[in-house]
């Protein structure tokens, strides 16, 4: 499916002009026609029936399966799919298969959470610290974290999660606001969705540069005017910069006193990203929406190149490999912050969140979670933000269900929404 | 198209125990009918299609341009296909967009060259350093390699280009033999195969290795034997091992003398490389062939995780970034050997050595060319080989215009040969 966000410049930024958010859609359903699973990858327009044709790559692996044996093994479920050698040339692990696959792995979990009727994050922390290793494929990372490791980390951390549960349940996680500064807005539609988001409680405010430095300097002078010196800003360049270019721009704007600046340069570069963040200390470097896998993971954690990892459930291969991006940052002590935003990756990253918080760092010191205010009116089962947090989900499952009547009028390209252009 | 290897163990590896060895493929018409390039990308069965999807994908940035125009900026034509900011959403720069990409790149290099009269390595040879240096995308690797950088060292190897050509036609591109030790063959295979390429003349021999040790240490040994100890052994390992494991595994088969270990590990370790290089010195570590874009080869140059460097034109975005791949291991002084086998890549790799030889390096120091003999009766140009090495092509164009006769035989799920199974 898709949305034709780009008539309204949503998620424009220097990378990426005009997308029009989409959604490579996996629905898979029990024989009995009890339950179903949905998953989804997100893209931004042209190509998602590439990820479509993808998704379809996978049913071998999926029907006819039983549901109860994959559920009793998730880790052995996820390396059967990561592990099929002739899809996994066209990654490894990494780009539109490693994309599907994502949808196909979290409508899997979507559907063992329903089965347990409980959301998601619930799911998760229920799960036991031998369950959480079991389903995280340690392949190439096992130079830095064991399973063993990752089990004495879980274990440490047993004590306190039903009061961390209740505070959270109470408090909701903390959140930032996306929305503001998209590049194609205009002054005045900034400085209005600044105060609108600060009269709801909104305390961190994100923006996007990259694209022309002196438009990046008032766009920046503009936002810190109208969120004051107490609340955070943080800068956003979607790769646009070399690495030279990334120092030097960003020691240009340390004057607006950025809490970090993500997505300097290439998502590949993982020594450039550890030159850039050595070079623009104490601004802070984040990176990891387009972190394609665990041992890209490890990598920017082992060089030093990340200061906040943001992790992007549809991009990694699903939630086995989001568990071990998460356990990796413990590991390192780098918070995690996921990428959100788009279409569906609200919905996602409140479950990673809390699971992160609950089960595995205990702390939501520097953790703060994306959000955009962007089409969550297509799923059956929304967001809920309360003061800037997000509130945890309480219906079954990951919450990616798209409505059917939204999954009709805007599919692509027979949607009634795409057929009258 | 997909060819039923995995009847005959051909391409086995521990990675890769079934591959059907299989292309999508691009072929790009003029508008008068004179002529027609082919590219392709190189896969290993399941998932072609998707593949084949991606590089419909690609069709308006091609469907109704000038030919002219895309010959006189190639670097532009290559930017408006990397930087379509929807499709590269779904790499970016990697994966199944970046494999489709250079099919479609390089079937309009083979339409260059074919509407110069000239093999594709002559019509690379023949190109001005400036117009070489414009056809690279410097973005994200311009903190290593200027474009000046790259000028001044074309302009620096510009003498001594003709004599090297001259030699390179009459003696060859030296080349190794991987078909030898497919990891599927029984001893026997492998012991008649190893006599056969000695006697034709054969001085490198590559096996895989990395399913058993104990079983890797037995097929050395009998390699060993039969090439005796003056001829080059190389061991590939095609990423099985994690990190320490290499490291083991590696110094227990130091005893059998390896050149190189190739693919110790997941291509995307760039630490986990220079880790195991540093370890196993005097022994070499080589990779690349799962390298996909210029932004990687930096880094593994950077991190010095490479004693040689393997690149493949269709995992590459095709010949633009294969040419920054050799820019920047010349700049490194370290060699390219590409990686050749499968289908058709043995008919690319011979362009990129002799280019490399001829117009970057000049020299043939340590680099040696993959090939394995398979399936080369499907190209209307098969590569020429003469004593263990590349004669260099003489057809025009790029050589991956496969056989129509072969193209309608093996079309997969439709070509007779499927249909029937």
């Amino acid at each position: 499916m898709r949305f034709p966000t780009s008539d309204f410049s949503h998620g424009s930024d220097a990378m990426n002009p005009d997308p029009d958010y989409s959604a490579a859609v996996a629905i898979i359903e029990t024989d009995d026609h009890e339950l179903t699973g949905h998953g989804m990858t997100f893209t931004i327009g042209r190509g998602t029936e590439i990820c479509v044709a993808a998704i379809g790559a996978f049913e071998g692996h999926i029907v006819g399966r039983d549901l109860e044996a994959i559920e009793s093994d998730l880790g052995d479920f996820w390396r059967s799919l990561a592990g099929d050698s002739q899809l996994r040339w066209l990654g490894p692990e990494k780009g539109v298969i490693h994309l599907a696959m994502a949808a196909v792995v979290n409508a899997i979990w979507d559907l063992v959470a329903r089965r347990a009727d409980k959301p998601l994050w619930k799911y998760m922390v229920d799960l036991t610290p031998e369950a959480i290793v079991r389903a995280v494929d340690f392949r190439h990372i096992s130079d830095v974290l064991s399973p063993q490791a990752a089990l004495a980390l879980l274990e440490a951390r047993h004590a306190g999660r039903a009061e961390r549960e209740q505070w959270l349940l109470r408090e909701g996680y903390p959140a930032y606001m996306t929305s503001a500064g998209w590049l194609g807005y205009d002054e005045d539609t900034i400085r209005r969705r600044c105060r609108a988001a600060i009269a709801e409680g909104w305390t961190h405010f994100k923006i996007k540069v990259g694209a022309d430095l002196e438009d990046d300097i008032r766009r920046c002078r503009l936002v810190r005017e109208e969120i004051g010196p107490d609340h955070k800003l943080m800068l956003d360049a979607n790769q646009v910069w070399d690495v030279d270019e990334a120092i030097r721009h960003g020691q240009q704007l340390a004057e607006f006193d950025p809490w970090w600046i993500e997505e300097p340069t290439s998502p590949d570069d993982i020594l450039g990203h550890a030159r850039i963040a050595e070079a623009l200390r104490p601004i802070r470097v984040a990176t990891g929406e387009h972190c394609h896998n665990r041992i890209m993971v490890k990598q920017l954690l082992q060089a030093r190149a990340v200061d906040f990892l943001q992790i992007d459930g549809c991009r990694l291969g699903g939630v086995n490999e989001v568990i071990a991006a998460i356990l990796l940052a413990a590991h390192f002590d780098i918070p995690v912050c996921p990428h959100a935003g788009g279409v569906g990756l609200c919905e996602h990253v409140q479950h990673f969140s809390a699971f992160d918080y609950i089960s595995v760092s205990g702390t939501l010191e520097d953790r703060i979670t994306e959000y955009a205010d962007h089409l969550h009116e297509h799923f059956v089962h929304p967001v809920t933000m309360r003061n800037g947090r997000y509130r945890l989900p309480e219906a079954p499952g990951l919450g990616a269900e798209l409505k059917a009547e939204s999954l009709a009028e805007f599919a692509f390209p027979d949607g009634p929404v795409w057929r009258d252009r």
